[in-house]
């Protein structure tokens, strides 16, 4: 068993020369300290090996020093990318991050039925978590602070993290079309479960859109299974088809990686046959030459973290629920070049 | 805010045709209930969507129904499969996930020196984390249940789960050698603070091992950063030096990769020039034909949560602390061939 803490906040106190009170905001993560303060404190704390009791906090009517972040999966770069930009602002301010993993329809439903982080935690981060009508609804039934990054925009009244994943398929396809292609295919993402994903709808709206914009109608579309397989799977689909497109636009890099493999499989060589070009600029796109359209993944979740983070403190100027919406850009590498 | 839960453990009791002790212990994760008992009550439980308190529990004497784990990042490949391995049993059962990231020496220091998780967790999974005499203290003195995964094998006074990590260099070096190859290069995995990494160290005594085995000696051997910018500058000093090695032995797939990066770049071909070998069967070894040792990575992730569960069962049988190995297994890929 540990031994009974003997450090209590008196010590601590007196070690970073402010009040008993400010220790105990500090240490709990509430407002009214400024930062500088709040430093001296944590350190004097981590010097007195001096920990708060969670459940001493809570008691006090103080908070769990815990925010839930809810990810579709783990074991995929975006998410886990992601988590490690959140992870890490939570660290620097002593807040514990709650992982929930939600990688198919039956974690999600229990998840949104049984709500485990009610009671558990002060606040929520729903990374990319498609929701319907009735999961909305659920999670306000938290009566949590919620910040959303990607995916679904909310209405309004919440803060949203994200970038614009419409323009990101338009800044790919624009590209495409710029260096002279006019048979333009896509390989989209879509869900066994049938579960609307905004991020792939909104890359959908942007491939037609910019087709669109340059008078190009009915193109060589093919919906697979998000991932490397599904790309594969995608790539030998078009090429069973009759006519090779002459540049493929594919909704993620992994989908991208995935066709460049059934590619070389297939001995139809890239970018002389047939042009590629992915979304993300995931940390293998660069070792496959893929061009790609690249997101900054790990500041969204710094920044979401940073919101939620400014939500539990009820001292913040009272302000419109913040929508921040980064920016994506082109980066050409060798897997595109103009059609033959 | 929420409202006041109005299904107690009576209702569920009731639905679930069991005492409302069972009900208790199935909810607090608590042994003395059946499998069949415990998922019953968890249906029943998530039919009224009623949700334990986990501060209730806890002054009721309970777990606070959390486990950390502990992880030198998030976003690499290896731990974030690590991580969905061990969320999905967690998410089985209903236990909390509270995830430390600790990436470089700082956070280390601090998470030892300030033990953020005490109170706050029943136990603690600690996922290749190199540990100092003092860190081990100081994990000792969190006075929980504890799993180790890979890296540092503990005393054995702890349950461990991993894979042999001397044992996978040997099965890389030793299909080398037995294609034909005598002048093999290693670059190997040094770390910048100066952090002894148990599994490199293992890396490195199984190459040196098959080598010397084979009657080799003094080969060429190259230490960089973890990681594909690493690699891909190991291949770069071996590409300088005068006498380029008819093989590579690299540390993890990332560092192959890296490697493949340079030779690319550089117009080495792969395999006519030079064979490359990597560790992990990371997924981004499969697109560039990378021959690998592949471990069971969402596996030992499984195991290491199983495992700290059943710790946390007082019904348990008393045994003795559980050390689990994991085969790995040879890869054959494109990247290898009998050198010229």
């Amino acid at each position: 068993m540990i031994p009974k803490q003997t450090v209590n906040m008196t010590d601590v106190a007196q070690r970073s020369g402010v009040s008993i009170a400010s220790v105990s905001r500090a240490l709990r993560g509430r407002p009214g300290v400024s930062p500088a303060t709040r430093a001296r404190i944590l350190s004097a704390a981590r010097d007195l090996s001096y920990v708060v009791s969670p459940e001493a906090s809570h008691l006090a009517g103080g908070a769990t020093g815990r925010v839930g972040v809810v990810v579709p999966r783990v074991d995929a770069w975006f998410y886990s990318t992601m988590l490690a930009g959140i992870a890490g602002e939570f660290d620097t301010v002593g807040v514990d991050l709650v992982l929930c993993a939600l990688p198919d329809a039956t974690a999600r439903h229990r998840f949104f039925e049984s709500l485990p982080l009610r009671r558990k935690v002060d606040a929520v981060i729903v990374v990319s978590v498609p929701l319907t009508a009735r999961e909305h609804t659920r999670l306000d039934q938290l009566g949590l602070p919620t910040v959303f990054v990607g995916g679904d925009h909310p209405d309004g009244n919440q803060p949203w993290v994200g970038v614009d994943d419409e323009l990101a398929a338009q800044q790919a396809v624009g590209h495409l079309l710029r260096i002279g292609h006019r048979d333009i295919a896509m390989i989209q993402a879509g869900d066994r479960e049938g579960t609307r994903w905004a991020t792939d709808e909104a890359r959908i709206r942007g491939f037609h859109r910019q087709l669109g914009d340059a008078g190009l109608t009915d193109p060589n579309v093919v919906t697979v299974e998000w991932g490397i397989d599904g790309g594969a799977r995608g790539m030998e689909i078009l090429l069973s088809r009759p006519l090779l497109p002459t540049a493929v636009f594919c909704h993620s890099d992994e989908i991208a990686l995935g066709a460049l493999r059934t590619l070389r499989k297939s001995g139809v060589s890239v970018p002389q046959q047939i042009s590629v070009i992915g979304v993300d600029d995931h940390p293998a796109a660069d070792l496959s030459e893929l061009t790609t359209v690249a997101q900054p993944v790990r500041e969204q979740g710094r920044i979401a973290a940073q919101q939620v983070l400014a939500q539990l403190d009820p001292e913040a100027p009272e302000t419109a629920p913040t929508v921040t919406t980064l920016p994506t850009r082109l980066v050409i590498r060798g897997s595109t070049a103009p059609p033959r």
